[in-house]
């Protein structure tokens, strides 16, 4: 996967000072079922490196913010499966920076636990989320982004990043902005109305025309404490579970206290139990993020990522020279079995060549992959997922 | 492939009586680029179990023909690459029974070859030439339509099979039969007025509609006498050279002679070089073959072969345990790698899975996946092919 070098990566050269008191948080979950076979249960979607970049999509997350947190200040949060890949990855992480969750609660859990632990660890600093599996093209507007995010912050908001919606995506949820907030230090920060699921398409279509919808990549970034009140105000028994937790954390009754208070903790998404609520209420902000950004949800966005392989559109991921195309235009192709993959006469389709199993399906039916991995758990086939 | 027993194994229980003085050979060569990555040089088409039947082609061809001719009168001619092989599948075949080319020659070269070493150790025995890889279906109408045609070939003719074309197929070239021949012990031989190449699709058509027309299995049953006195009009430098190295065959100077003499030979089809000819002088008579036949040509025809595996027409070649299809029609799927093959939304794909390469087309491009070959040995990809 070495001749592709995409943005971030020629980018990050330039160093940047660490932002005060910030400290990064990488929720790591999620398996990417629309990216199987590549994507796997033991090998989820963040531990890969899907564009070719040389480094994993955790790796780039953390090189990423590694840079406005500093090294020392980035702190994962993940699922006991996952935790000794992610010390293979990230072999500068501390053990302590890894919060390893008994079981998924959803986004709020992972988010919250760390707040609390951070807090607990070093009182009233400034936390970011940004998500493990997520690929940034333009690393000088992500952090000219999060500095104004952590500016707003400080001010008592809790802060999302708006993407330039550059289509309308289907895919992805929606911020809708409101007025612009006049806070010190700040020039483009607006106020947020609401946060929107997943459009249809001619909602999408709706949204880009006002000119006030922009793409939720699910980054938030708060004071503990403003974070911590809101979910004390609107979830109190998850709050209250979660303090729990992050007080015994770093003694020997870790273990006793997850055992019995994280199994009975609220699955919500962070989304649901605080950034709606709140923005209701005027206490979220959104920042402009003008640069190129991805959640590389399905073979259809990875593709898009990637430079072209010919004249017709193809993209590799891996060796090109294990693919040959005869009359074949705009594939997507994954050789990722040593083995040479041939397309004769098909246009527009996906290929996925892994050691164990093989994908052939279309670049439109890229959401539906899912559908598949279904599929292979309704006939006993996990082994494959 | 053991679950579905095509035709051709299930009647081979019925024993029949050999026919006197008939030998049976069956020239294997070609390499099927039709059927890659499934077939390859080193293991072409006839070495392989296409229809799950338990046998090669090669192996279900032999058990086909010395039932006719009895086990120890059957012939292979074949190159020195596949000598091995064949004595593998084939270990009943006497060392003497294999005529190995020192390079190909094409068809006339080869049965003509075999010809002159039969004559050699036989004297006039008839012959009856069957290629080592095509499938035939009914075992009964197949030894009725020989045993018919051996008739007509004791009294002198060059007989072939005109096999019943059940549709206007452009991938085989024709039989146009003339009168009823009135020949002793003979019910249904006609004269052949001409042998055409493969038909565009309206002349196939116009073919059928006239009832004249019949497929042309590349079946010649004759006296070697007849068979090389025709040569030695037609072509009298081949018949002289394929003479002269027959006599030596048997003798220590086998190597010599045919160092000296087969580089030398004319490469032609016995189509071109005895059949056409001959057939414009009232010398070739044609048996209907009523049953089932094909070349297996490509992996269309090689479909047509197979018995369906789900109520939408899809076709597997190997475990179809190994075959995961959602909303897929019509498939034909060839898991030979051990891996999970899965299919999502593609009507009529073929995907080809073997341990080195991999191919994705259509049933539609079936002919074309020898551009594929062609494309590989143009990148310099030999090794695949």
């Amino acid at each position: 996967m070495t001749p592709h070098q995409p943005e971030q990566t020629r980018r990050s050269a330039r160093p940047v000072s660490p932002i005060d008191d910030f400290h990064a948080v990488i929720p790591a979950g999620g398996s990417g079922t629309r990216l199987w076979p590549m994507s796997r249960e033991v090998r989820p979607k963040f531990l890969l490196d899907l564009t070719g970049a040389g480094r994993s999509l955790l790796q780039a997350t953390y090189d990423r913010v590694s840079r406005l947190s500093g090294p020392q200040n980035v702190m994962v949060v993940t699922g006991g499966a996952h935790e000794k890949p992610i010390q293979e990855q990230l072999p500068s992480l501390a053990d302590t920076a890894i919060l390893t969750e008994p079981s998924p609660r959803d986004s709020m859990a992972a988010i919250g636990l760390a707040a609390a632990v951070l807090q607990q660890r070093h009182g009233d600093v400034l936390l970011g989320s940004f998500a493990a599996d997520h690929v940034i093209t333009d690393l000088e507007g992500f952090d000219a982004a999060i500095r104004e995010a952590v500016t707003a912050a400080r001010q008592g908001y809790v802060v999302t990043i708006g993407i330039s919606a550059t289509r309308p995506s289907t895919a992805f949820g929606y911020i809708h902005s409101g007025e612009l907030l006049d806070l010190p230090g700040c020039t483009s920060v607006r106020s947020v109305e609401s946060f929107t699921e997943k459009p249809d398409a001619s909602t999408a279509r709706n949204y880009l025309s006002t000119g006030e919808y922009r793409w939720n990549a699910g980054m938030f970034i708060s004071k503990v404490s403003v974070l911590l009140g809101h979910l004390r105000d609107q979830r109190p028994d998850l709050h209250a579970g979660l303090m729990t937790i992050a007080a015994a954390w770093d003694t020997d009754r870790r273990e006793s206290v997850l055992a019995e208070v994280w199994p009975r903790l609220e699955k919500i998404a962070i989304d649901h139990a605080v950034a709606e609520p709140v923005a209701q209420t005027g206490g979220v902000a959104v920042v402009p993020g003008n640069f190129g950004w991805d959640d590389v949800g399905d073979f259809n966005s990875l593709a898009a990522l990637l430079p072209s392989d010919d004249n017709a559109g193809s993209k590799v991921v891996g060796d090109h020279q294990d693919v040959v195309r005869v009359q074949s235009a705009g594939s997507v192709v994954v050789p990722n079995s040593g083995r040479l993959v041939t397309i004769l006469g098909l246009d527009d389709v996906v290929v996925v060549d892994t050691p164990d199993a093989l994908l052939v399906t279309t670049r439109a039916r890229a959401q539906q992959v899912k559908d598949m991995v279904t599929e292979l758990r309704d006939r006993g086939l996990e082994n494959y997922l």
